[in-house]
């Protein structure tokens, strides 16, 4: 142990705190006590059950910001794995653990690049923040939203931000995700009227209602995407209709479907289309709506330059920018006006058994971290 | 008691039998020793555990057969009956029971039809006979079309048969049924492939692929019926896909759809035609078929002014002819080459709580039947 470098202690110690959704178990006071000591300004801000801090060093000049969580998904059956999952352990150069790659090794080399970079440039240009959550993995209501909103209430500005969210794919620093894609979900319900089938005058069947507008909203077009984002997509996840008896025609017809859009569209056009075209079947139908997150999309510029540069500097790679993928809380810091870049170690393991990361790649996020803030900062 | 006629005595003592289905509980052996009594030759015909009997009397000529069954469909909640559903009673003048209607009071009257007939008319032309099942509720797989196939089997001729089920809608002989639709049903998968809803270019969703498929099934015009069927008709009865989580799209989707089909139209044309719409949208699918049965048609002829004139001059109304409805044991008698037609009481209650019947309705069933048998072998 002693001979590990401050990132992999830091990431050991993270690891092995059982931070389940939305537990933190600790994790945000070792951060906290850490920055602390190089001057960072803390302000715990949590809410409901879950715990969320900003942090900040410096008060001018464009602000910096080092977004990520601290919370973990469940492990799955512990015997399965390698090493107990919260009992993390490096075997030959890996890292095993829950959180090594999504997202505590990242939270780990965030702080001591920071550390670094504070202890050469004490008297750094612009502003240096973190803002830290226990809630990305479970319903995302108490986390990073409410933080932002609070921030936006008070006029904060950030104007930079990397998430630590595992990234990479096949070696460190190959993707950078400048953006993701919107996400939105509706629960449909279609009314015909119940009966027996030998008497289907009596009945209306609401899956033969509802089968041509689903299939033309599957066939729809919505849009064409954009340099950065693939076309809109639409997909029906789950379709149910019937009481199990064969000889009864179905009074409603039940489909959640869900929304991935990109930078060209928005909610509530999406939703107007999808409303028209069940208009147009004469469905007699409610939806509600779920709104997951607006798309965000962050243009080459200063923050992508001087992210890529020290990944070429540091890994001898030119990253490639993604926009695929989930959702993560990028979206939300967006809204600040923020350019928001996900930057993180490979994402092969993540949520799953033996859940791991190459130690030394660590090392190697944390040394990539510290020139980001060396491009911009001095 | 004493003070009922011979039809109601026989109708409480067949529904005070508690004969669900496949049970007969003694039913049978009650109409076997009445019409052993008046020279029927007996042949109990069981299958499995379903009890079925054929009887006859009479060596030449035409065969009129009244068939039947003995047992009924499950009670319900006995607590919300009105007189407990095996221990049946009159009450201001309305016989209450499980199997009143459906179709005890029918097999009462029949024997009591049979009786009084022979009784007038002991050297009557043609041939009685009787064929009951204790399995018309359930699986109908020992019953009826078991004892078709021995009877078939051995070239038993059956010219006519009037079967007891509960035709009347309002009034004792307003409807006759002189056919019945076909029915079959189909258990379609249609696969896909299971993935991500943020990767959908990965994964082929079922239920898009299904939609349109489904959409020409529903709103295919299969043919125009004829004078004595509607137009055939397709249902979709249940469909189901999805695993329950919205990010997912499902790898299946199942469907469970039943035809009721015409006369113009037989199974294997309509299996081929929906296959043909399957193959023609491209799918990967399978089919389990389950056939329930040929339509059948008597026309009008012998059988059906035999029973229209019965029904006028006991009752003083004329029956209204339909193929409307569910299926009955009258198909299978039908691959005989047998003229059908179902005739019994009202069926208002039938398969309800407090399943009941107008008791003197009973008394002119079996005035009816017998008039059929003077006007057939008079």
């Amino acid at each position: 142990m002693s001979n590990l470098s401050p990132t992999l202690k830091l990431a050991l110690d993270l690891i092995s705190r059982s931070s389940i959704t939305p537990e933190d178990a600790g994790c945000q006071d070792v951060m906290i006590e850490r920055l602390k000591h190089i001057g960072f300004h803390i302000e715990p801000m949590p809410f409901g059950d879950v715990k969320n801090f900003y942090a900040k060093r410096g008060t001018s000049g464009p602000n910096l910001c080092f977004a990520g969580h601290t919370d973990v998904v469940p492990t799955g059956p512990e015997s399965e794995w390698k090493v107990p999952p919260f009992a993390p352990k490096i075997i030959d150069g890996i890292l095993y653990g829950r959180g090594a790659a999504d997202m505590k090794g990242s939270l780990a080399a965030m702080v001591t690049a920071v550390e670094s970079f504070i202890e050469a440039n004490p008297n750094h240009n612009g502003q240096i923040s973190f803002l830290i959550t226990s809630d990305e993995e479970g319903p995302f209501v108490d986390g990073t939203t409410r933080v932002v909103d609070a921030l936006m209430a008070r006029e904060e500005k950030v104007d930079w931000c990397i998430v630590g969210e595992p990234s990479s794919t096949h070696t460190l620093g190959d993707i950078i995700k400048n953006g993701r894609r919107g996400s939105f979900s509706g629960d449909l319900t279609i009314y015909g009227k119940q009966g027996h089938v030998a008497y289907p005058h009596l009945a209306k069947n609401p899956i033969h209602l509802a089968a041509p507008a689903i299939a033309e909203l599957a066939s729809t077009h919505w849009d064409d995407g954009n340099d950065f984002f693939p076309p809109t997509s639409f997909q029906v996840s789950n379709l149910n209709a019937g009481t199990g008896a064969t000889n009864v025609v179905p009074g409603t017809l039940k489909a959640l479907f869900n929304f991935r859009f990109s930078s060209e569209l928005d909610f509530d056009a999406l939703k107007s289309r999808v409303t028209e075209i069940l208009d147009k079947h004469q469905l007699r139908y409610d939806v509600e709506w779920t709104y997951n997150g607006l798309p965000f999309l962050t243009r080459p510029g200063e923050l992508v330059d001087a992210i890529k540069n020290a990944i070429e500097a540091t890994v001898q790679i030119t990253p490639e920018l993604s926009t695929s993928g989930g959702t993560s809380d990028g979206r939300f810091i967006a809204k600040m006006g923020t350019q928001v870049v996900e930057l993180g170690p490979i994402n092969a393991t993540i949520h799953q058994i033996n859940e791991c990361v190459e130690a030394e790649s660590l090392n190697q996020l944390s040394a990539i971290y510290e020139r980001i803030l060396q491009n911009l900062f001095t």
